[in-house]
């Protein structure tokens, strides 16, 4: 169920101590020449409508399109948002929801770089009230990666618009994969990357970290499948 | 052109210093049970649509959905932002395009709560640099609503989900709409309304403020063609 | 009576559950050669005193001169404060009232400048605690306007130190009133003033919009009057 | 000059690089029953009346009724801002000023609570702009403080609407003293008190620490005095 | 007993309601070429470790050497953190220590630049808890400064540095001080010093303020041991 | 070299372009009953020591001990930071480095929770000058763990307190570890771990993840030779 296509009757119904509340989020961020800006949020909404599906109570929440993405952020096209901002949004979403009874809440987000201001807002909710907030970026997705993926990864940390985001798009948006586009780039990452705030435009021009080429629907499936399997069992153990 | 459905090369070709970039701005926020949740989003997309066939330049953002809904927060589904936080957010986006050469920014707003963020971002980007940022709330529909109504307004301030959204509704996302379930409430105003802060639930259960039977696709266009025309002519002439 | 002139134990027997505390809160802000800068705390204070003599428990506070000018902060004489800072003093205001038992808190505003700090402030505090803050700029004063003006307004939201202002302070403070220096001036609006962030400078030297040689005493009171009305009706009415 | 009662061609005149704007700071808050609340308000514009007779380019900004009153915030009648509101206040002012091209911007203040926001405010625009800020708390007064009064100071830091302040309102403000309720007070003082935060209705009713009844115009002239002097020996130094 | 030193369980009895947490706060901040950055930390440390031998349930927290400077924050060496940090980071030590049921919590200074700081923690914290905040800056050093000071104070009220300074430090840290290099320097206060925003390097370069020359071990004795004998009877009574 | 011992001179020379000033950073928590609440700033000053010794200009700065330390922050003893005042405290010591012509400065980090303060103060500072500021969180250290660990990780992401740190400790701070007092402890980790917020609490009492009886100083050793390597390397790339 789509809450933002809901009326108000519907609405009423679907929100109350029961409802998983899914909210998909994603970025404005480029993803090479193969994939579109909104890669990460098309990605977070195909995960939600697969959890969806198997989960009582579950309502989807409009998507949430901005992400907080640094790192490429002198790109354009790439749109940013602070962390601060990202927080604050997601805490007032929370905020609503816990006003209107609801009791699960569960960020389901397709952008890495996300992941800190998901935590912040999981610790400023966690002390005002007894909602619970998941935050879920790809949880799970470890061993199928090391079963499914047949290039090597681009970096012990880094990865981007890759095989692997590629995979994800072929089986959940695969109108929105352009593969005549798709390369293969492992960059030289500059040896303080780590250490140092890097901007990725330092060191590539086109936004691929790893071997797009590679990507497949049939990896993309295996993957996301144990996302989904693995938010769907931590959604009804808690 | 959807900026989010570009690839990296065409977002790079679309922003420069001729572009317009139009940000449509919602709301979830409850409109009766004859209109979606996201009916200010619906709006204010079609109106991007409608414009960006007109300016040269012009790229649409992703929608926004979220916004500050206040008065009816405490009706489930609505989904309640700060002004704070919705201006940091929309000053954040305004510092990316600036930064990457736009130097006209329309926010195309379908819900009137979020006016004064909108007036409060203006202000901080017009101190920091020489971004245009337009905030267009329906601008011009005056003559055209006088022209086509046929019902009285509910309150000389105060509509909702009304002939007047219907209608638009009806125009420009009729798919969006079911008229079996069009309401006409004229609701009775506590009197100090506009002097204490005041939640609609305090005097109506469901969000329709006027006569939502009456509306039309024919008034719609009629209104929205208003608004498109006086939003294309600004743009054009600054 | 004036709270800023009691004593401490007058104090202490002014305010309790049936106090209404009247805030006067205008602006230091330029309004042409004929009206001090002063202009809209003087009527603040004028309003006030006009109420104070019909309301039961009418305290009325000292008057707030600061307020939020942007559009003319330009102006040699404007001191500008923002809306977070002249919202947080409201609260704060608010607050201590509120702690001494008052329960009705009436900001008495002379400028439309200050009326999203204003509103602001209300939900704040509304959310905090069962004070009720009444936000007051110029309410039920439509129809006696329609009916007293003689000349045509100079754009349908905009209006400065003009035949309104002018005839509010012939009534309240003639002896602030130069009217040999009073102008008429209809300035040439950019046709994006509401649409783009405008400084009034942009268009206009004389902080004068509308014809403030129409103004009268007469018209004064009959508009002040109006205004009194409303606010006694509405702190009566709650 | 009072600037509140300029218009627009004196303001304009009025405000340059060899100004020198000087704001009356007070707060509202009790001063025993022989003194009004706006006391402090009262001392801040009788020294800058006599500072404006001695300085060149003296210009009064309207004053400012509000301060920090921690210490007697619960007793009724006092209206108590933060360090920061207050602060905040006193930046925006001092940027307005400078905006417009003056230079020097003294702000006068009646209450010792406000040193902190003051100095805080220094601070703040001393990293900004090359304005001066002055910040003034009866500076000077120390050596006629110990020539003229007759009573023991109630604590080696703490004292209120005693013979120092009494005296100082007989001379600027002989219509705002009621001495037939002047009263001699000397609280025990809890031994924390200044180590930890303690409201002075922990050991007083009344807010009169010293003796009131002491006071007279003659030693108010002669502090007072000894203040303006200060203030206008250092403004022409600097 | 040192907190940072303890084990878990050491902790664990060593925290409850009868417990007094001391937190040494300093400032890394230039003294001189007798005296190192670190001597305001060394001094606080020196007098909680007296304090702690004489106050039963005292705990003494891992000190915390970074402080408020801006006095002299141009000089090499001097790290300035600003008072709302400060204040944030005391509040947030406070809180943890309440939550783990301690009660009296006291911030024994070593440096006059945090008294700001710690009085807003104090009122931050007096408004969310009974968790009962000291702020200590050498109380009760008065009288005995009086009596064994040899030299003339340079400023009525500032002094760094100097004999008293270094007589704590002969007295608390002997290890860290090189009498060789201690110097008496009476600089020319410029006249507006307390009216304007001053950096000390404005009329000075070695921050030296006072005659070090003229320090003790025994002054130093006699003026702390007035400074433990008034904490140590504040915690006792309170 | 310590900037906290040095005296005004040395201070002065220690600090230009070609200084790299480390800074260690701990926290103040937990660490089981064979390690001390200091473990991690001890851990961050052990490295900062190595890695001065053989980086030219390296400075050491007063070590911060407190953290961010949010899943042990109900545990007696561990005091708890804000990533907000943990960022702005690292924001503020840089800048002042950088006003003082320091062009480099490194964050030596002991304790994994402070990670994102880190890496928004590297953001921060890097929009608004040219200090380089590196954080280091035991950079490198994988290959040695991968090597000298006999014992599994407890959790692919947690680990505290266990083989590694104790090992750490046994090299850096020998005279603060009590072996006697070590003991292995596997915790059953919640499933939904990662995805809600989880205090360690809510499944373990002792604060070990791991074997701490199995540490060594050779194991320790082994590991800190390769942070430390690492940090020297990056440090003269860069």
């Amino acid at each position: 169920m789509l809450l933002g296509d809901c009326n108000q009757r519907e609405a009423a119904l679907a929100l109350d101590g029961n409802t998983v509340a899914l909210l998909p989020l994603g970025a404005v961020e480029v993803h090479g020449n193969h994939l579109p800006l909104l890669t990460d949020l098309y990605l977070a909404q195909g995960v939600c409508r697969l959890v969806s599906e198997r989960v009582e109570g579950a309502v989807t929440l409009p998507g949430m399109p901005y992400g907080q993405i640094w790192s490429l952020r002198d790109k354009k096209g790439c749109l940013s948002v602070s962390d601060q901002t990202l927080s604050a949004l997601l805490c007032e979403i929370g905020r609503s929801l816990y006003a209107q009874g609801v009791r699960r809440y569960a960020v389901v987000n397709g952008h890495v770089g996300n992941v800190n201001a998901m935590k912040a807002t999981q610790r400023v909710l966690y002390d005002e009230c007894d909602l619970k907030m998941y935050a879920f970026t790809y949880p799970g997705v470890g061993p199928a990666q090391r079963q499914v993926l047949t290039t090597p990864r681009p970096h012990p940390v880094y990865f981007h618009a890759c095989e692997i985001e590629t995979s994800y798009m072929l089986y959940l948006r695969p109108d929105r994969v352009d593969m005549a586009q798709a390369i293969c780039q492992y960059p030289a990452f500059p040896p303080a990357m780590e250490a140092l705030p890097t901007p990725w435009s330092a060191f590539m021009d086109t936004a691929v970290m790893g071997d797009a080429t590679a990507a497949t629907a049939e990896k993309g499936k295996a993957m996301i499948d144990a996302v989904v399997e693995t938010i769907v069992r931590l959604l009804k153990e808690e």
